[in-house]
């Protein structure tokens, strides 16, 4: 059985579990209706199933090539690429000045989960060009948006992010790229970057690359980094592809997954790139897309685990040993768990992406403040069960799991990254433990205030489910308490632990809160009392964990490590 | 930093924590004295580090090659593997009537760890003719005994297990290949086997199948198996390899990792082989060399482990962000908490050897049973840490860690199917709680007794490290309790967090006789509590989920999970 996008596994979590139903309430957002929403799904469900889905082990077999310097993708994917750009699939959330959807940021996470599930390595190239979009709706002059806008919003152009140099990774700060005002208002931008994810295809016409890089004189590390538009071929002035800038793709990475989406070093040499946003403030505007790329690199990971599940249940009602190995209870188990963890990190994702366009919709600082707080978990969690629903899943097909014709290894491949790309998962939680408890936990403390709420007035209809999330609620409000009092150092040594107990907690309040809305004895409680009561026992663990601090990881000397 | 073998800490653990003195005292391994234990480590390292670690790339980028029926392996297999041989290392443990060392097998476990981390795809090799001279010197007559032992112990020859076909993988009884008496004493043996390792090579001059068969008008299932000798090449009246047998190999897998290790599908089309041991007990002679091939399995785990771990902890004090990143407090935990696993999973397969050594030496029926339980154990937590491991270590290395180039990645694609071959992971766990507690648990409960004695005893010394293993063993032995009062489908659906709760308190076990045997202040006593403080919590979320049951699971139904 081929990949079916979970349009209405989705449809439901927009329905019951973080609704949708408030932002089309707003008048930003007044044209995402239900029904609307739900035509959407439906239309680029079709899209992924039966374009990308097929593709995805062609990319794994075929990867992308770089042929006389120029790189030339796997087979299909530009064919399929057209598809997404005339779907308008590249731009669900941009702003329908320069001809985008101007649909709800959740309305393109859900699209996003969809196609990262059939196509990751090909769902990567419109994700990046979205970051883009936003970036410069958010900091480019009128000219570069008449410029750039309509070309990556139609898809014609895609978009990339150079960050990444050999001594500068998880450090951007230590980047030494360069760019020289030649006087005339454009820069000359000269250095390597690495990790460069589609940097170069033959899938569009132009490339844009957004490049940090130090003008002459920049103050040291962060406050000296400056944002550019540098295109691979320079429009002219009719806004069409021109003259070849000075850069060019050194090599391509040799990658353990993902094979599809070519990862190159790119070389900038003397490249004319134009400013975005001010001088010295790059980074804040590389934090503008930096944060929705977060999401959805939490989306990426939930869509592979969805494609990972989806092979193991097929294969577990097909394969027999002595029965359907799905009537084996240790097969089921894995199975439930499986499909109740996704449920879990689609939520939260959900949740978060309703949280960030509530806060654009209503300006309220609240909402902002809890997409911030939601970022980092989405991110991290995503990614995490995506990396354990693809390993379960190679464990469910038991022998042909190591077998590559078989496909699940290619989503155990093909997701490690992402625990890894748009910052470690270690920093995503040292942001949850510090930048987003900068405000002394006022966000989470909010929003356990709900789980708590929610958990205490859902007593009457379940009440074991409910008191067990109450309780962990309660617990993890106390975790924050001393996360919130403790120094740095103690933090960062307790972030990832803390974070998976968040998650954990998160994931059980959406369970019960589906389970509610289903109503008793429905399938939703019946996986809901698998998450709570399988799962979300680990809370404890985690914050055990937490709670330990640096002392006794440090007391351990690198000498005590090597021995 | 090429890799370096852990000779030092097993010889910690063989003096300290599992020890192997009892051994040396009794007649029959008298000869393994602590110095020729520690020689024999030394040595052997020596042939890791030197000989097989170099070539561990090598496996992967030039994978083993069917060319014109023949397998070729990898570049440099042949000559390493000679020297493996030349050794003696193919034969630690066999008898020495035949030319073995006639060591205990935990001497052969410690160095078949040692050769696991520094090349998993080659030490597969003789991994399994050394469970095929196990087999042998159990079961076969004299004759065979003679004409195969001497060369499988010399090296000259390999050995391999046929059990799997297409339909009979958990299931081995479900398998169809024939045996058909010739009315010379030899059998004509048809059929098709997958998923053999090391099926063929070049690396020796004969290749010995042990194929479980069927005899004409044998019982249905596993009864109805044999056991028979089939090798590639007849030996002559000489004992040397004479004409070609009916077999072949059919095709390599493409497997994602242990690319060194061909895997192929086999034909035996009328081949003559030699039953072993009696008719119809196929699976009994078989289940003698599976005890000792899972254990095997599970110091596979181990040794990749090792080898991630000393990869990861090398890039970490290279990588310089901010600072050397082994100082970042989560590169730190990340590093403290996967060599507090290795440690773990490492004495509880040493501790699991030295039963099985001590119930063959003194014939006791509790050592037996001892090495029974431990025996599922010390797989699938072995196994279960090693793909920890090695995903942590990718983690550590961050985006490099993603490129096949650095090395992290072989490790974790090798690692996966150790969790799956010789009876995948959840078939441990239903073993643990299924026939190894058919005494009623007793064997369990001894072993917790003794842990239970000496947390008490060692709340003098180290209170709270001391009362944490005590609290968690005595919730264990609770939990026992009830899984052996409970039915079938309850034990196995709460099978796998039964084992990883079972590991983990045992684990905390031997981390804290370290931490005794080296004293107060001590690197040992500072790895134990991070074990103790920060991972053994988390028995309690795994004995919660094994009190589950199957009722939650099969609530679901394969429409609720197909939703």
């Amino acid at each position: 059985m081929p990949y079916r996008s979970p349009s209405a596994e989705i449809k439901f979590i927009l329905d019951h579990v973080t609704p949708i139903a408030p932002l089309s309430a707003t008048e930003m957002f007044a044209e995402a209706t239900g029904e609307t929403v739900e035509a959407v799904l439906v239309e680029a469900g079709r899209l992924c199933d039966e374009v990308m889905a097929p593709l995805l082990r062609n990319g794994d077999l075929h990867p992308a090539k770089l042929e006389n310097g120029v790189v030339r993708s796997s087979p299909g994917f530009k064919e399929a690429y057209q598809q997404i750009a005339e779907g308008g699939w590249v731009a669900v959330a941009a702003g329908q000045e320069f001809g985008g959807m101007g649909l709800p940021q959740t309305v393109c996470v859900a699209v996003n989960d969809m196609m990262s599930g059939a196509n990751l390595a090909l769902q990567l190239n419109p994700l990046l060009t979205q970051g883009q979009i936003e970036a410069l709706e958010h900091h480019a002059s009128d000219e570069l948006k008449e410029t750039y806008l309509p070309k990556l919003i139609s898809g014609e152009w895609s978009g990339t992010m150079n960050l990444t140099e050999p001594q500068a990774g998880s450090d951007v700060g230590a980047l030494r790229t360069k760019a020289e005002p030649k006087g005339d208002g454009t820069y000359a931008v000269t250095g390597q970057k690495i990790f460069i994810s589609w940097g170069d295809s033959d899938v569009t016409e132009n490339i844009c690359h957004l490049v940090l890089a130090r003008l002459p004189d920049a103050a040291p590390g962060t406050r000296g980094i400056s944002l550019f538009m540098v295109p691979k071929l320079i429009p002219d002035e009719n806004g069409n592809p021109g003259v070849a800038n000075s850069l060019k793709v050194v090599s391509l990475e040799h990658k353990m997954g993902l094979h599809g989406s070519p990862t190159c070093v790119m070389s900038f040499e003397g490249a004319t790139g134009w400013l975005v946003g001010e001088e010295g403030k790059g980074m804040a505007a590389m934090f503008t897309m930096m944060n929705n790329a977060r999401l959805a690199v939490g989306v990426q990971g939930i869509g592979i685990a969805e494609g990972a599940y989806q092979k193991a249940l097929e294969y577990a009602q097909d394969r027999v040993q002595f029965a359907p190995i799905i009537e084996h209870a240790d097969v089921r188990r894995m199975l439930a768990e499986m499909k109740a963890e996704i449920f879990a990190a689609r939520s939260i994702a959900l949740a978060c992406a309703v949280a960030l366009d509530m806060g654009r919709a209503t300006g309220e600082a609240d909402w902002a403040a809890r997409a911030a707080l939601l970022t980092p978990i989405a991110k991290a969690y995503g990614t995490d069960i995506g990396m354990w629903v693809a390993e379960q899943g190679i464990q469910v097909h038991g022998g042909m799991g190591f077998i590559e014709e078989t496909g699940a290894a290619q989503y155990y491949r093909d997701v490690r990254v992402t625990a890894i790309y748009e910052g470690t998962n270690g920093i995503q939680a040292m942001d949850l433990v510090g930048r987003k408890m900068m405000d002394g936990g006022k966000a989470a403390f909010r929003l356990l205030q709900e789980v708590e709420d929610e958990a205490k007035a859902a007593r009457a209809s379940l009440p074991d489910l409910a008191e067990d999330v109450w309780q962990a609620a309660e617990s993890l409000r106390e975790a924050t308490e001393a996360m919130v009092g403790s120094d740095t150092q103690d933090r960062f040594a307790g972030a990832v632990p803390f974070l998976r107990a968040f998650a954990r907690v998160l994931g059980a309040h959406y369970h019960l809160r589906a389970a509610i809305a289903a109503g008793k004895g429905s399938a939703r409680e019946k996986l809901a009392a698998v998450y709570i009561r399988r799962l979300l026992p680990q809370y404890a663990a985690a914050l055990a964990e937490a709670r330990e601090g640096a002392e006794g990881l440090y007391a351990l000397s690198v000498e005590d490590l090597s021995a």
